[in-house]
Order: C-alpha cells, then structure tokens, then sequence
C-alpha cells in the first residue's frame, strides 16, 4: 500500500541523511520526497511517499519518532487529507502541434511558463492522478524533460 | 551563494541516502529538496537547494557525479532556468477575516482547496519570492500548518 509520511524535522545539517537512511535500510524505495521549511524556518517538513509492508513502515514510524531531531511523523493512510503535487514538463512543439498542446494546458487549468521555437514548458498541479493525466497527454508529443517535486499534504478541518 | 542544483538519478533504494549523506558529510544544510519521477519512471530527478562555499559545492557535484546510481549533476548557478514553487498553507479565519483572506488568495492568483469554519486551505505556486510574499501577507491572520515542496527547476530553451 501507498503511504504518505509527513514529518517534522529540526532544520539542521544530517537529518534528511539519517531518516533516508532509515528507510533504505529496511529496502524502502522512497517514491517521492519533499522537503522544506515551515513558517518556523528553525523546523522543515517533509513529506515521504512510500510503497511497502504496513507492518514494517509502522515500525518505522515509530523509530522515525525516537530521533532526537523528529518532532512528529503522521502516517496520512486512512486519514482525511488534501494532496497536491507540481510538476514543470518541457514538451517538444511546432508550429502544427502547438494550438493541441495549448488545449490540453487549457483543459487541466496549467500554465505556460516558456516558450521556443520547437519547446514548450509547462506548469500543472494537483492530485496524483490529476498531474499523471497531463503528463500522459502529453507524452505523444515528445516530453523532453519533467520535474516533480513529489507530494506534499495537510490534515484537513 | 544559494545553488539549485538537479540530479539525475537511478530510481533505487539507497540513493538519496547516499546523496544526502555525500551533503551532510562537508556539513551543508539542505535548505529544500524535491525528489520525484521523470518522463522515465526508472529515473528520478532530485533538485536540492543549497547554500555554501561555491569551491566545495563543486568539489561535492564532482563526487556526486561519481556515484554508480548518478546519472547526472547539473548546478543551476548563473544558468538561465525556470523554477517554481508549491505550497500548502492553512491559515486562520473567520467570519471576518475570511474577505480579506480571499482577496489576498487573489492578487496571488492562489487557490483555496479546503475551507472549515476557522480555517482554510490554500495553494499556491510560483518563484521563492512570490511564494514567500504569500506566506508573509497571511501569517498575520496565524498559519496553522505550512508545506513546502521545494524548488523544482528546468533550464531555458
């Protein structure tokens, strides 16, 4: 099953080593990471997609929690929360495919952030499935790079 | 000097362990790190933003760029690229504060994506000024949580 972990972690040097180490070391491929400061830049949060045994991810958890620099870890399986992902997609266009291209950015609300002569580059949120829909639009056209920066979440309510 | 720095890297247990630790060993701090898939799911790309001694940060790509499971090292720095930003921030609100709050949302081209009757859930995204002016309008009104993703980056053209 998909987890998806957020931490509270101090912002200081080693921290992010120890806790990808904890996961490598239990065979966790971690599917996305994201990390960065809260409105108290002395704290970041990251935000841990992972696939893998429930059992083993609990326990991993709960040595997550026993780091001296984790101030909570919140497991969001089975919880009410809201998701989002960004995503920045370099689409090879000319002058025949650029108006099917600008469609496709209309229809998912992206935006067009860069312009060239045989390139387009292109701005998406959303869910999951909403940024892996464009892309796989997309990906006929020729993606010639993609950044995701992984999914971040907050509790709702 | 503040590096964006992008990594292509095998998608594989272990790897952003071994990144991070190369990071934490010369003692820099991670100011934010995005870690997701390519066009290629076999491939992540990791954009690490960094502050430190330019010399070292060099010295640091350079053995990145050794590691089996790195594909390759780009640093940013001085180059023509686009970045962006996404951010989830719940904010305090109420009845009447709640106006102010959405016109705010609005300059921003922001969005709301969750609303409760003493808070709401907002995302925005855009460049590390833009994103940080956002957080700084709202924190009078008291923000709840924030998530960061980090800078993801695409170069120019």
């Amino acid at each position: 099953m998909k987890h998806t972990i957020s931490a509270l972690v101090e912002n200081k040097s080693g921290v992010l080593a120890k806790i990808a180490g904890l996961f490598s070391a239990r065979g966790f491929n971690i599917d996305s990471l994201a990390v960065g400061e809260t409105q108290d830049p002395s704290i970041s949060r990251m935000t841990i997609v992972v696939r893998g045994d429930d059992a083993v991810l609990e326990q991993v958890c709960k040595q997550l929690n026993k780091l001296v620099d984790v101030i909570k870890v919140q497991d969001f399986a089975g919880k009410d929360f809201v998701d989002r992902e960004l995503i920045l997609l370099k689409v090879s266009t000319d002058s025949k495919t650029r108006h099917e291209v600008l469609q496709i950015v209309e229809i998912f609300r992206a935006k067009i952030i860069d312009i060239k002569a045989k390139s387009m580059t292109i701005e998406a949120t959303g869910s999951d499935s909403k940024v892996n829909a464009i892309i796989d639009m997309l990906r006929p056209f020729g993606i010639k790079e993609l950044a995701r920066t992984g999914k971040i979440a907050i509790a709702r309510g």
